[in-house]
């Protein structure tokens, strides 16, 4: 059985207790989960069907991709049911011959006036939308990583290891002068390794523009790790999963309240590794930070973390929020990345990839604040 | 007045007419709509709110970063509301002082389930989440570029037009050698000119791959435009917007199938631009592309093209399917890219950007099929 069929074989254990006859994921432009790769391989643009038979259907856009890539106990053509998903829908019942009345589980994504036709075309059936259905069992499922996915965790935290480690040299030789520089660097270097590319837009983010959580744009032709506080948020995508990292270079002469900042950061985020424990609920991880900045009267304007695995973000939620109700549990992969900004004195973020383990947290990746 | 309180302007006089006291326009993580930024210039990563007493409130999640993007009469940070959309929303109607009862329209892509629960919390007003709404407004607004949209079109289709030159130079002297060096040219080149990035990631696909619709991966080490059929389509992105063309690269020596496949293309193509008239039905043209291909037994796997603007795709849709009601007018900007892809032979896509003026159609961009 492959770890494709494994995923499914719970999946379809969970159906049979919640009697739903057939699930439906859909990863389509517009409307993307990367569910469908976890379980059927598949990289994307296409729908997937789980029969509580224990049978799959797989319905790409492009079925050559799908040959090259899926594994699916069917996979017939999307073009055979007019590319929609209703009609996909209707199809699929009638392929496993789902009995009239029984329970179908579209996407918690769908929206409202979709789901609204779904309702009037499937009218044989009893078409579910929930937030707390087969979706969470995809994402419960996906934050708890199995033994092939850590085992491909530890090559691709390497491989963004050295790419930390040849970031810092070309900085200090001044190869890497612009943004621009660091963030061609990482994509070059990620495809030469085999990797999908990077897992999200790098943001590279000079002193002029390290004050934004998330840089606008991305990178420019600015300079990079000139005087001042310098971010660079980058992962790399391998077999679909992605790391996630934030680097910040420091060049001196800093200010004192540039100085402030980076060992709040760095204390922040030693506080928040040393809590990473299995059975630790990650609000108080949040919390503890929180209270930790707010000594110095400083606000973190985002979240701690996040899990990470076939999307950047993912479960487990790392936040203060008062409906974060996540418990670290082993084999989760998660980032945490304290950081602070100030449109004056720019921003600073530490952000590195940890594995929970059964005896804690074990940090994957390399990334610090460089000091230069 | 500058161009976001045009555009609202033309949102609060439909407002009043359908009584919808409040419009919600959500851009973030998950749900994305390029709409917030071309009615307030905010990049995304907010929420906008727009009154039908003709005023507008932004709630970004990055306050510093709206200060110097927004255009909104007024501007609180997401942190405010405990950055949930449902208390952004609750907050907008008390900022607005909405009369209770009133229409609140929210975004057509939001998810049934959260769909449910702002009616259970927001129950003093009348929740719309409507497929015809304000969305179908925006969608309608958007595909009419306006004359600063033109303009900005132009410049953009230049630079589109001088890097696939660039592109065919570097080729032909060697030194764009893999997947990976084309893609990494047009993202430098794209930065160099003060782009925002890439409109999409660019697919490269050599001769082994080239027959996916969307390659996978995107690009990768492997050789380009060597013997055979490569597809090279990207896009660049300028203040929001994207160009979005598709070369095909075709070395010799070629099969009789490949040639056959080139000219079926090329005629196509042909085809659809000289179709390309205001007042003309798109299904009309995207039928015609098919009825060409069905003659010589081909079928295209994918919709003859697409609108472009501040997303890669929207509308108006250029495809034959039944629901597709889309007639050109002036001021439409389009995609026309008919392809054909086989497993042995490869793949040859060819795609400009067009604007449908008062006249007739005008080809932004150069795009051609190179023969090497």
């Amino acid at each position: 059985m492959n770890i494709f069929e494994k995923r499914r074989e719970n999946i379809y254990d969970w159906m049979a207790r919640e009697s739903v006859a057939l699930v439906m994921v859909e990863d389509c432009e517009g409307r993307r989960d990367p569910s469908l790769r976890w379980l059927s391989g598949q990289p994307g643009d296409a729908l997937l069907f789980l029969s509580v038979e224990r049978k799959s259907l797989l319905i790409p856009w492009d079925i050559n991709m799908a040959m090259l890539y899926a594994q699916s106990d069917t996979i017939i053509p999307y073009a055979d049911f007019g590319r929609q998903p209703i009609k996909a829908l209707v199809g699929a019942a009638e392929f496993f011959k789902i009995p009239s009345s029984s329970r179908i589980e579209i996407p918690a994504i769908t929206p409202y006036p979709l789901f609204l036709k779904f309702v009037e075309e499937a009218t044989n059936f009893d078409i579910l939308c929930r937030e707390n259905g087969v979706g969470k069992e995809f994402e419960k499922g996906r934050a708890i990583k199995d033994a092939d996915e850590i085992l491909m965790y530890r090559k691709l935290s390497a491989m963004t290891s050295e790419i930390i480690d040849l970031l810092i040299k070309n900085v200090l030789s001044g190869k890497i002068k612009t943004e621009t520089d660091a963030a061609i660097f990482i994509e070059i270097e990620a495809r030469q390794r085999g990797c999908e590319g990077t897992g999200f837009e790098t943001l590279a983010a000079g002193p002029g523009r390290s004050f934004g959580i998330h840089a606008f744009p991305t990178y420019t032709g600015g300079a990079f790790a000139v005087q001042g506080l310098s971010i660079l948020d980058f992962g790399i995508k391998y077999a679909g999963y992605t790391s996630d990292i934030t680097m910040t270079f420091a060049k001196e002469p800093l200010s004192k309240q540039q100085e402030k900042m980076l060992n709040l950061v760095e204390k922040a985020y030693n506080l928040a590794v040393s809590m990473a424990y299995k059975g630790t609920a990650t609000r108080d991880i949040a919390a503890a930070v929180d209270t930790y900045f707010g000594k110095s009267k400083k606000t973190m304007p985002h979240g701690l973390g996040h899990g990470i695995g076939l999307q950047a973000h993912e479960a487990p939620a790392i936040r203060s929020r008062a409906d974060n109700e996540w418990i670290l549990e082993p084999g989760m992969i998660i980032t945490l990345e304290p950081g602070l900004y100030d449109p004056v004195q720019g921003g600073c973020r530490l952000e590195n990839d940890i594995l929970i383990t059964e005896t804690g947290p074990e940090v994957l990746t390399n990334s610090k604040i460089v000091r230069l």
